[in-house]
C-alpha cells in the first residue's frame, strides 16, 4: 500500500487509531519544541510563523471573520499535492501530508494523527497548540470555545469536498456560528512571492501503444452513459485530476508521484471543454484534442481560472450537470443549482475507468512482470549486502529506484517507498530519510512497500523479509498474514459482490487467533494513473467488484515496537469457473515476486492453501523467468528459482504413516532399506 | 427466519429479484382476473372496490389533490400490522403484507413483487392495475406521466418513515408536483364503520420473572446515556412499538405474531409521558406505572392521540429530541424543528434493548429449550405420520403450533408457519393455508421455519428434512448450506466487527461451486418481542456485533420449481478465547435441534466443521434431553440419542492407508489377519 489521504481515502481512517508507539515525554528532548517554558525552547527545525500568522490575521479582518480553516487538500480531493498547495505546511511550518490548521484572532491550532505527533512538535513553533485528534468534531468543539456566538468562521470553499463543508456547517450552525465560503484563499493573498510558481511543465499525450482506447472513443462512451440515464444529463463535470487524466490519455507532472496536471473538464453532449492552462501544450497535442474547433468531438481549451465562471455560465441554462460528489469541490457545487445536479459518490467517468478493457489490462500486466524484476534485483542485492551491515532502510530505497529505472517505460515512484526495519516497520505510515532511517539486519523483519509508475501501468507491491532466525511468533503472524492473502486471493464470490463483503476472508487467520490489522485490505490501481484508485477495494465506499477490475490484496500484522508485516500484490478480477453454472469471479494476482520461505510455517497452510500458493509460484516462474533470463540476469534467475521451488506440506503422520510401516514391515522382513 | 416487511427491513430486498417461479399466462384461467376482455373475467375472490374509490376521490377532490398514496405500512413502521391499519388491503382488496396503492383521479394502481402477483390478480377488481415492481422510483415514473405539471400528490405523513418521504418528496419535486402532508388519513374518512375497531385488549405488565430489569432501571439507564450525550438531548421519542414495550416491559396484543400495543413514548429529563388508550390498563397496572404523580419516575398515561399535539407543544421549548431516524414516521418528524432534533439511525432504547443482560440471556436460553422440545416432539411426529400421507404443509403447521401450545409461557407464533413441501420450499415467502397447500411425502425435501413467542422469549428456528432418498445435488447443497452456518456460527472476530463484514462466511462453501442464496444471512431477536428485532443482524444497516446481542443464522439454498433449504439458528455472540491476548467474540448456538443426518454428506466437512458439529450435537443431548426426559418424552428421546450420535469422517485414502499397508505386510509374513 502506500499511505493515502485522510479526507479522501477513508480506508485507512482505521489505521490511525491503532497505536503506532506510544510517544516519549517531550521535555528533556531537543529536536522537539518546549512552550512551556519561557522563554520557549525551538529546535533549529522550527519555523517562525509570527508573520506568516500577522498577515493572515489582517485579511481576516478585511474580512470579518473570527477564525479561518486551512486544510491539508487540493481544489481536487487529490490523494498528493503539489508544492504549489501547500497551505498548511507554510502557515504552520508542519510539512506531514495531514493535518487541519485553524487560525483565530489570538490562537492557531494544528490538528493531526499520532503519526505527525513528534515531527510538529519539531516543525512548529509556539504560535501553534497541537490537537492530537483529528475529523470535524474536535475541531468544532475546539471553534466553540474559542469564537463567540455569532461569529463567521471562514473558508476556501475549493478546499473542501461536499461532505467536508457540510459537516462543519452544520456543527457550526447548530451552535450559532456561520461558515463563510470565501471563493478567494487568504492564506495565498499573503503567501506573496513565496508560495512555489503554477506548474508549466507540458502536459501530454500517451503514446497509442500505451491507451487501451482514443479518447473520442472514451468521450463516446460516456455521453452514451449520459444518453441513458434516466435523469438526462446533459453534461459531466470532473473535477478529479485522474478523470481529465484517463479521459483524454493526457499526462503531466503537476502532483508528487501522480502523472497528472491541474485540471477540469466539462463534457457536455455538444461540447469538450478542458480548463488547464493552454500554454502547456504543444501544438501537436492541441491538434490531437482537435482543439481548432468547436463540434462535439473537439476539445475546447480553456483557461484552469475560467472553471467557476464557465460552469455558473453552462449552470444557468436548461441543463443537469452529473457529478461524483465524494471530490468534487464544495467551491464548484455551490455554483450550480440543486434540482440541475445530478449526484452519484463517482462520476461515470471514475466508475468506467475502475474496469480495465482487455489492452489495458495486458498494458497492466507488462508493468508488473518488469516491475517484479526491478524487486527481485533488490531482493537478491539485499541477500547480498545486508548481511554486510551496509545498508540503511534510505540507501535501500535508493538502491530499489535504481533499480526500478533500469526498467523500460520508468517513470517514477508511485508514491514514496516504505522501506522499514524492525521495530519501524511496526509504523505502517514510516518512510525512512536521507537523516533519520535505521540500518538493516539480518536479525530483523524488514517490510518494504513500493511501486512505480509506467508508462503502461501502475504498480503497488509489498513484501516482508527477514534473513536470519525470525522467532516462531513472526513466522506464525507472517504465515497467517499469507493465509489471508492467500484465502482472498483464491475466493469464489458472485459478479457485483462488494469488496466489503468479502475482505474478512483475508483477517481470518489472524482472527482465530486473536490477532489482526487495523488498515484496509486493499484498494484500486490504474493504468499510469493513481496507485490508489477510486472507486476499486474493500471498504463500504468502494463499488462492488467486477471483472477487469484491479485491486491490491494487503493484509498486514503489526507488533507496536517490535516489528511488522505486510504482504500486498495486485489481482485482477477475473471470471471463476464453478462446478455448477452461474457468473462468478475471482481474483488473479499479476504482481509476481516470491514471498520469504524463510517466513512461512508451511504446517499452517492446508493443502488447498499450498496447492494455491505452488500454483502462484509457476506461474511467477513462467512470466518472470524468461524475462530474467533474456535479460542475463542469471543471478537473479537462480535466486527465483530457488524461491519458488514448490513447497510441501511436513510429514505428518498420516502421509508418512504409509512409508513408515512399509519399512518397518520390510525391517521385520529383515530386508536392508 | 419470517418474512419481513420492505421498508423497513431492506435485509430481503435481494431476495425479491431472485426468481420465484416465472407465472404462467393468466389469460385462461378462472382463478385470476382477465380485464383484457369485455366483459371482464372477475374471479369470485376479486374484491368490487368501486364504492371505495369513488369515495376516496371525494376526499381527493376536496383536498385539491391529483393522487393520493396509501403505503401498506403502519404510523410505527411495524413490520407486521394490525386489521384496525390494513388500508391498502381495503382500498384494493389484494391483502398480501406487501404492496404499495396509489389512486389518481382517473386510475388506480398497485405495486408489489413477484410473490403477491398472483394473489393481487385474484383479489383485484378491473378497477386496478397491477404493477410488478416495488421502490419509490417506479411509482414516481407512473406517477409523472398521469398527473400534470403543478399537481399535488396526498399522504398521510404518519404511514412514511422519514427516507421514505424524502425520496417521493425530491423525486416529484425535480419534476415540479408537490408532495403534501395530509394529516388526517383520507382512506381513514371513508373507511367508516366498515374498519376493524381500534384494539381495547388490556395492556398488562410482565411479571418480574420475565423482565432483566425494572422500568425504573431501564429509564435511568436512557437518561443517563442523554446525560452523557455530546448534543445533550432532553427527551427521546420512542415511535416503535417493541421500543415502549420494551421500556416498561409492557405487553399487549395488537399486532398479530407481536406482543405489542398501539404507543409512543416522550421521555424527557424530568417526566415519562406514554402515549396509549388509558382505559386499557387496570387499576395494578396504572399502580405499577406510578401513574398518579408527575415526577421524574412517574409514567403519565396520555391518549395516542395527543402525541402529536403534546411532541409539538414540548418542541416549543428549549428542547433537543433525540429520535432513531429510521423508524420515526415522518408525521412527527416535521413537527419537530430541525435544529432541536438529534437524529441517529436509532434511539438509545433500540439499541440498548440490542444487548441482553445475563438475566435475558438466561430467559432467552430457556424459551429455545422448551422451542426445541416442540420441534423435536413435531419431528418425531412427521417421521411418523409423512410415511402414511397423512400429513399437509398446513395440517403440520397446526400439529406443530400444538406441540408448541403445550410449552409453558407460550404465548402464540412468533410469525407464520413457513411450512413447504418439494418445490414449494423453493418460494421463500411460501406460506401454506387450508385452502392450498402440498402433501408431504417421503420423496420430498421439506422445509420448516417457524417459531414461538414465549414469556421468556422469541424462537425461531429453521431445519430442511428428507424422510427418503435425496439426491447427490440435495445432499451437496444441503451439505454446503450446514457448512455455511457452521463456518460462521464457529467464526472469532473482533469485538465490534459489523455484522455485514462476516456474513459471507455463511456463504462460501456454496460460492464455491456456484451456488448461493438471495436473502440475508440474519436478525437480531427479543425477549418475549419482535422475531426480527432491529438493529442487529447481518446487513450494513445493522450495528456492530457486541456480546450479548442474539442473532439468527440461516443461510440456504433454493431451487426454483424443484427444492429448497434453509438452516436457521439463533445465537448468542459470546467471547472467545484466543490464542494471543485480545477482546474478540464468537457465536454460541442457543437453538437446539439436530440437523437432518440424511441430508448430510459427511465427506464434504472438514475435521474442524465435523468436531464443533458433533460438540453443538452434545450440548443438544446435555440441554434437551434431560428436558424430554423429565417429560417422559421417551420416544422423542431415542430420536434425540439416535440424531445426535457422533458423525464420524468417511474413510480416506491417507486415513486408511496405514492398516492397509500393515495388513499386507502382515499378510507378507504369513499371518493371519
Amino acid at each position: 500500500m502506500a499511505w493515502a489521504r485522510w479526507g479522501s481515502h477513508p480506508w485507512l481512517v482505521l489505521l490511525c487509531v491503532y497505536a503506532w508507539g506510544h510517544p516519549k515525554s517531550l521535555d528533556q528532548r531537543e529536536d522537539v519544541r518546549n512552550c512551556a517554558i519561557s522563554p520557549p525552547y525551538l529546535p533549529v527545525t522550527a519555523v517562525n510563523t509570527t508573520a506568516q500568522l500577522t498577515a493572515l490575521r489582517q485579511q481576516m479582518y478585511i474580512h470579518n471573520l473570527s477564525a479561518y480553516i486551512v486544510p491539508d487538500t487540493d481544489a481536487h480531493m487529490s490523494e498528493y499535492i503539489g508544492e504549489y498547495d501547500q497551505r498548511r505546511a507554510w502557515i504552520t511550518g508542519f510539512t506531514g501530508s495531514a493535518g487541519v490548521a485553524v487560525v483565530t484572532m489570538g490562537k492557531a491550532s494544528l490538528w493531526t494523527d499520532s503519526r505527525y505527533w513528534t515531527q510538529a512538535e519539531r516543525q512548529m513553533d509556539c504560535n501553534w497548540e497541537l490537537h492530537k485528534e483529528v475529523g470535524t468534531t474536535p475541531i468544532v468543539t475546539w471553534l466553540l470555545t474559542e469564537i463567540p456566538v455569532g461569529a463567521r468562521v471562514g473558508v476556501d470553499p475549493f478546499l473542501f469536498s461536499i461532505n467536508s463543508w457540510e459537516s462543519y456547517a452544520k456543527a457550526l450552525q447548530v451552535s450559532d456560528r456561520e461558515l463563510l465560503s470565501i471563493p478567494v484563499n487568504l492564506v495565498d493573498l499573503v503567501w506573496g512571492s513565496e508560495r512555489p510558481p503554477v506548474p508549466s511543465e507540458p502536459i501530454y499525450a500517451l503514446q497509442e501503444a500505451f491507451t487501451g482506447s482514443t479518447w473520442q472513443e472514451k468521450v463516446a462512451g460516456i455521453r452514451s452513459q449520459m444518453q441513458k440515464h434516466l435523469e438526462a444529463p446533459t453534461a459531466v463535470l470532473l473535477s478529479a485530476l485522474d478523470e481529465t487524466a484517463w479521459l483524454f490519455n493526457l499526462r503531466g507532472s503537476d502532483i508528487p508521484y501522480n502523472p497528472f496536471f491541474y485540471s477540469y473538464t466539462l463534457l457536455t453532449d455538444s461540447s469538450i471543454r478542458l480548463f488547464a492552462n493552454k500554454s502547456r501544450f504543444s501544438s501537436e497535442t492541441l491538434q490531437y484534442l482537435n482543439s481548432g474547433c468547436t463540434g462535439p468531438l473537439c476539445v475546447q481549451v480553456e483557461d484552469y481560472s475560467q472553471v467557476s465562471g464557465s460552469v455558473q455560465a453552462y449552470a444557468s441554462g436548461d441543463v443537469k450537470i452529473w457529478i461524483g460528489t465524494s471530490y468534487t469541490s464544495y467551491g464548484l457545487y455551490e455554483l450550480i443549482p440543486k434540482e440541475k445536479l445530478i449526484e452519484d459518490t463517482y462520476s461515470p467517468v471514475m466508475v468506467t475507468k475502475a474496469v480495465k478493457n482487455s489492452k489495458e489490462q495486458t498494458l497492466l500486466r507488462a508493468s508488473h512482470v518488469r516491475d517484479a524484476v526491478a524487486v527481485i534485483r533488490y531482493l537478491v542485492w539485499l541477500e547480498k549486502n545486508v548481511p554486510q551491515g551496509t545498508v540503511d532502510e534510505f540507501s535501500g530505497a535508493e538502491q530499489l529506484e535504481k533499480f526500478r529505472g533500469e526498467e523500460e517505460f520508468f517513470s517514477g515512484s508511485s508514491f514514496e517507498t516504505i522501506s522499514a526495519s524492525g521495530l519501524n516497520a511496526a509504523l505502517a505510515h514510516y518512510s525512512p530519510t536521507r537523516e533519520l532511517h535505521r540500518k538493516l539486519s539480518s536479525d530483523e523483519i524488514y517490510l518494504l512497500d513500493s511501486g512505480g509508475q509506467y508508462w503502461d501501468g501502475t504498480t503497488d507491491v509489498t513484501r516482508t523479509v527477514h534473513w536470519g532466525t525470525p522467532s516462531a511468533f513472526q513466522k506464525e503472524a507472517y504465515t497467517r498474514v499469507l493465509i489471508g492473502n492467500i484465502d482472498l486471493s483464491r475466493l469464489v464470490f458472485p459478479a457485483a459482490t462488494s469488496g466489503r463483503m468479502v475482505e474478512a476472508f483475508a483477517r481470518k487467520a489472524l482472527w482465530d487467533v486473536g490477532l489482526n490489522y487495523g488498515h484496509g485490505t486493499g484498494h484500486g490501481i490504474g493504468n499510469f494513473l493513481c496507485v490508489h484508485e477510486w472507486p476499486v477495494g474493500f471498504q463500504s465506499s468502494n463499488i462492488a467488484m467486477a471483472k477487469g477490475m484491479f485491486t491490491s490484496i494487503e493484509p498486514g500484522y503489526y507488533l507496536d515496537g517490535e516489528f511488522g508485516i505486510r504482504l500486498e500484490d495486485v489481482a485482477l478480477v477475473v471470471e471463476a469457473k464453478t462446478k455448477y453454472p452461474g457468473t462468478y469471479l475471482t481474483f488473479e494476482v499479476v504482481s509476481l515476486v516470491p514471498y520469504d520461505r524463510n517466513l512461512i510455517d508451511v504446517s499452517l497452510l492446508s493443502s488447498e492453501q499450498l496447492q494455491y500458493l505452488n500454483r502462484y509460484y509457476q506461474i511467477i516462474r513462467e512470466k518472470v523467468g524468461p524475462e530474467l533470463q533474456r535479460r542475463q540476469l542469471q543471478e537473479e534467475f537462480s535466486w527465483l528459482q530457488r524461491h519458488t521451488e514448490p513447497l510441501t506440506a511436513r510429514a505428518g503422520p498420516t502421509t508418512s504413516l504409509a512409508p513408515l510401516v512399509t519399512v518397518s514391515a520390510l525391517a521385520i522382513l529383515g530386508w536392508s532399506v
